[in-house]
């Protein structure tokens, strides 16, 4: 049984008001609130079990080590990896793509090589990719999405040539909530010899991920999305390219050895982890993991698909308003304008005032903005703890909007 | 009026035993305790306050953005920098120097291109050097310390040569506790056209930084070691020399603007901070250096030197030890090892058992280690919360550690 009553009561900031109004937080694909099982376990590391991780001896030390590296095999766990030896944790999505470039794709790639990519993809898994354009000459080669948000498989699988390197695509689209089908993707891409990036960020949230299914090379996830500690995420490489990657952020813990002369490095996956982690952070990451684990990802999924249908059929009563991303089986991400004058900014600002959070802007989308259109919209992101109830509070306030802007 | 007894009833942890005896926490060099303030303040945060930062509109996200960026201006306070615009928020000195390494050195230095270096720096000021030095031909120039653990500004200097493109040097070792005068060097290496970078992991937590006084290009700090958040941190870097850098991490927030072509980077200090930042962290590092701020740097500081030098005294009497680094105006770090026999680590697991936590191994320093003849030794660094009476029983525990490997 899935009570949302019950799950709200675990997150402290549902309670409070904005504006004077009980919040609807809607602003989940930039960032999740926590449970309070999260936050003391940060307050209880601090005030009880606190000290820094792998050089140590001592008590503390021994049980702040033992804390953060169980992490690695949760991590594993939730999203079916073969080996929690495949797990490098890190501060999230934006440094774990970058390491990948830095680290496999920079010492690899020529001037003329490819790189695949989704006219969808968030920032983080562009701007890295354009640094290889900018300073080696790497071509990227997009591919669209059709006008419901749709990213055909198939038309992943045709862009790739005899250039083509890699292909980084992001599993769940941060503003249309398009799923995409990766597996297929990754097969195909496999026998044809290019390994495959996947960012993560937003599908790990909303779905169960199972990686030795999926089978694709990298996949990077961030805490603070997964309902965890800001600053905390891991991305899972394949114990073959992991093999193929050259340490990127150097510092204490990633070596074995350093002198004048060389520097003989870790094994993996801790080559790929430098200098005083986010050891509190990452501990929270865990227990926010396990939080999720515990209530199921199939049941969040589930629950999270009759707000989804809820909000299509409300939503679909307002024929002023345009929405984004119309796949059938998407995630409770809406992007949305409002036909007529209103700004993008200025609706979220009216949504505020009834206490409604949602973000304004582009959503870190540059490419799919200009692929749609559009300059900006608002986005309503779901979680796990939002409720029917909510999406009422939500569509009044745009009809409000509408009224005012009208 | 610098009341210890006052002071550490803000430590939870300090009031702990550890195996059955009070805990006495000489591991600080490793990391720091964090204060009452610090702790609630994070869990503050994600009770009521949280949300991602700079891209929403919404209270909460303009709420938290506030506090978030308010920390820039704490941190140039704290070390006194010119502007905040010249604070780059991180989460940590491996990030802050691998930032200067890959977006400063990497696209300037040349084959033959030299880096000058002492040879008491830290891992996460060597390694990203050894990277440069293994990609791109780089040459490590290295400069000892004499028997003390002195480091001769003019011997800096004096490495100085037509090749020579940076100067990286620790302000304060993590090991020998030696002070290094970053002025001297830094207005003779300028008058060379060098550039200086300066670790202050160390010397930020126990003595007032004046970056308009020592004037040096890059300073690195962390926000762990200064009783801050764990992955929180920061980089100073002089406006000139932040003209000169190029992005380092690339991701969302760091941009004007995206497209499929090209993208348009944001100014700095925001381009060199990609993605979902530490938020909360960053939050928490600020109201640590609030707290360092509210006792006074100077105060902290004098204290301090009283502690040293109560455990010099103590520790001159035990003719079986050897102390590393005996500078006189040291800070409050002592490594050593015990005639005969007895391991580091097997030192450290006796007083362990005292309840002393102190570090044993490598400290992240080979060079030095290598220096010094020593594979390993024992480590006790003192923070703004220990005592007299924790120098005794740390000394009581060494004498029982010597007396059971006599």
């Amino acid at each position: 049984m899935y009570d949302v009553t019950e799950i709200r009561k675990d997150f402290p900031i549902l309670g409070r008001e904005v504006n004077g109004k009980p919040l609807v937080y809607l602003d989940n694909g930039a960032s999740a609130q926590k449970p309070q099982v999260v936050i003391d376990a940060i307050s209880n590391t601090y005030a009880n079990e606190y000290a820094n991780v792998h050089r140590g001896l001592h008590y503390l030390s021994n049980l702040a080590t033992d804390n953060y590296e169980s992490v690695r095999g949760v991590i594993a766990r939730f999203l079916n990896a073969k080996s929690e030896d495949e797990i490098i944790l890190n501060s999230g999505t934006t440094e774990g793509i970058n390491m990948v470039a830095y680290g496999w794709a920079m010492p690899r790639l020529q001037a003329g090589d490819e790189i695949v990519l989704s006219v969808m993809e968030h920032h983080a898994n562009i701007v890295p990719w354009h640094f290889l354009r900018e300073r080696q000459g790497v071509v990227l080669k997009w591919v669209d999405v059709d006008s419901t948000g749709a990213l055909d498989p198939q038309a992943v699988i045709d862009a790739i040539g005899s250039k083509t390197k890699l292909i980084a695509i992001s599993h769940l689209s941060n503003v249309l909530g398009t799923k995409v089908d990766v597996k297929t993707i990754t097969a195909e891409a496999h026998a044809r010899g290019v390994p495959v990036l996947v960012d993560g960020s937003q599908a790990a949230v909303h779905q169960p991920v199972d990686l030795q299914d999926l089978d694709c090379d990298f996949y990077a996830i961030t805490g603070h999305k997964l309902y965890g500690p800001s600053g905390s995420g891991a991305i899972f490489v394949k114990s073959e390219r992991m093999k193929e990657m050259r340490p990127f952020i150097g510092g204490g813990d990633m070596i074995k050895e350093v002198s004048k002369e060389a520097v003989i490095y870790n094994d993996p996956p801790l080559m790929f982890e430098a200098g005083t982690p986010g050891i509190v952070q990452t501990i929270g990451f865990g227990v926010a993991l396990e939080y999720m684990m515990n209530l199921g990802m199939d049941n969040i999924a589930a629950y999270e698909d009759t707000l989804r249908d809820y909000t299509v059929e409300r939503l679909a009563g307002l024929n002023w308003l345009q929405v984004q991303g119309t796949t059938p089986d998407k995630a409770a991400i809406f992007s949305f304008t409002l036909e007529g004058a209103a700004h993008a900014h200025d609706v979220s600002t009216i949504l505020d005032k009834k206490g409604v959070a949602v973000r304004a802007g582009q959503h870190c989308v540059g490419p799919l903005m200009q692929h749609m259109g559009l300059s900006a919209t608002c986005r309503a992101s779901f979680g796990l703890y939002n409720t029917k109830q909510e999406v009422d509070v939500f569509v009044d306030a745009l009809e409000l909007a509408h009224d005012l802007f009208a």
